[in-house]
């Protein structure tokens, strides 16, 4: 009954470090890569590329750089057959720091963009995937997109781009199956000679079930992190794909342990997943920057203020 | 692009209490049925209706029994167009406690069974109709049951019983959305004369998607309860589906603050949600009855162990 197609890509690290500016040591790095390889999961996305003339490292963790050697400190001494992705964000990456894939311990860069910027994504794709890299283009924020604006957006991606991935992107967790559907459909009928994805968010509690409806309309590249671990409501979680998909190549063990072990710890100290601000933000489908804040307040439990702050009306 | 058939039942203290043995005091029951009433809710369900000859209200809360005296209790002095449920399961009621309608504070009487025991539950559902209640037969545990008995069970449902509303009731939380999609699709095609209802427990995070789902294919009566609460893993929670409804009957803002008041410091004392244990049995669709004896022992975080002792495979 299973998919061979199916990719599994894991971004605990990467989304999570959008929660403690990317700061997991290396003990907690290596736990999640022995694990996620003991489980046959496809590919690990474990930070950024990120320009240091534009972030200084000393104000963010090491995986906002993803430097070659901090990566092998990873993975140095584990036996795994799992590949290594990093994201970069149009105007962020410094395309020099990219070296021929060859001379990488990175098989896959992921190119996050939003509609309005996707010549700038696809240039860097191209890039990239000169260079030998496996590459996608994220679309991101995809619940706002103008259907006009995608439908040439997918266009310019099929024609243009060597990129062999394109993600459709939940930003705000905000889609219900229906749109989820749509879009999946819509991309597919466009992208005739590329693979589609999908990146959902938790905010109303359909991350895992927008994945599903993803992968009913042949989606064949999903991600997900151990435990939803992500920015705010964070993401689909991998125990739940896990659990869904009877590809035999995949053990949900090994993830049971992760969570028990690390995540169970770190949720005390680091909060994600259904609080009812993020739930708020992805109902309206904003941004959950608001409810970020709200959540550092000392107002944090005022649910009814923070929805009407929202739901003002004065954007005539 | 509302659907004014939609109907909202809430079973916050009823499915809630049987996690704290139906023990809610009257000051939150009162809050709950304020807060339920002034957000345009179509149903309260306020616990059960069990034979005090089989049950000893010494041992067991007040709403293991709903007399009528205790509903009044909480209604009293409450401005509401809310109707009150109480719920019955086979072999548990004393019928004759339930008296005419017109005598009593409850409007619907719900009967849960399994297909095994339907042919009781149309008699004790046709003994409610006949004495003026709103009624419904739930079909616990449909995902164990065997496609020829579902039919025959949903034939006669249409044909012997005077319930006007039969719910499909995903006890363990395993279904995915194309199960639902396939069994509320197959009550509407046999269930002619009557409306079809949804109640979906939270295992794998997909209460509200499945329930979502269920709105699509044209089941009209949906469960949920605040915050989600319920045994295990929970149910559906309302705010979700309340930001999904369109009907401007809802107001989402008293649930939030009661979220905000009662069900945020509720939550450190009683657990419910998504714990991996429960995740677990609703992905073997198992009973939680196994994750709850585990949540309430040392092994608590062992999840490998207790995934490990449900795949035995010692049924043939």
């Amino acid at each position: 009954m299973f998919r061979e197609k199916i990719k599994v890509l894991d971004c605990t690290i990467r989304d999570g470090g959008l929660i403690n500016n990317h700061n997991f040591d290396f003990r907690f790095v290596r736990a999640v890569y022995a694990a996620l390889s003991e489980a046959g999961i496809d590919y690990m996305e474990i930070g950024y590329k990120n320009s240091k003339k534009l972030f200084s490292p000393k104000e963010f963790g090491i995986w906002k750089f993803c430097d070659d050697e901090d990566i092998k400190k990873v993975t140095d001494g584990i036996k795994s057959n799992i590949k290594i992705s990093v994201m970069v964000d149009v105007d962020r990456v410094d395309i020099d720091d990219i070296k021929p894939q060859k001379l990488s311990p990175v098989s896959m860069i992921r190119v996050a963009s939003y509609v309005k910027d996707i010549d700038k994504a696809i240039f860097l794709a191209n890039n990239f995937s000169d260079k030998g890299y496996e590459t996608t283009i994220n679309i991101m924020a995809i619940s706002r997109a103008l259907d006009n604006e995608l439908t040439e957006c997918l266009h310019q991606l099929e024609e243009e781009c060597r990129a062999n991935i394109i993600y459709i992107v939940d930003s705000f967790g905000s889609l219900y199956q229906e749109s989820t559907e749509f879009l999946i459909k819509k991309a597919k009928g466009i992208l005739k000679s590329k693979e589609v994805g999908i990146h959902a968010h938790n905010n109303q509690q359909l991350g895992f079930s927008n994945t599903i409806e993803a992968i009913i309309h042949d989606a064949n590249y999903v991600d997900a992190t151990v435990y939803g671990l992500g920015r705010a409501a964070g993401n689909c979680p991998l125990e739940l794909v896990l659990g869904f998909l009877k590809n035999p190549k995949f053990d949900i063990r090994p993830v049971l342990d992760l969570i028990s072990q690390e995540f169970i710890p770190l949720r005390n100290k680091l909060e994600w997943g259904y609080v009812i601000p993020y739930a708020i933000t992805g109902m309206l489908d904003e941004h959950p920057r608001a409810a970020i804040a709200l959540r550092e307040s000392e107002d944090k439990e005022n649910y009814r203020e923070f929805y009407e702050s929202l739901i003002g009306g004065d954007e005539e």
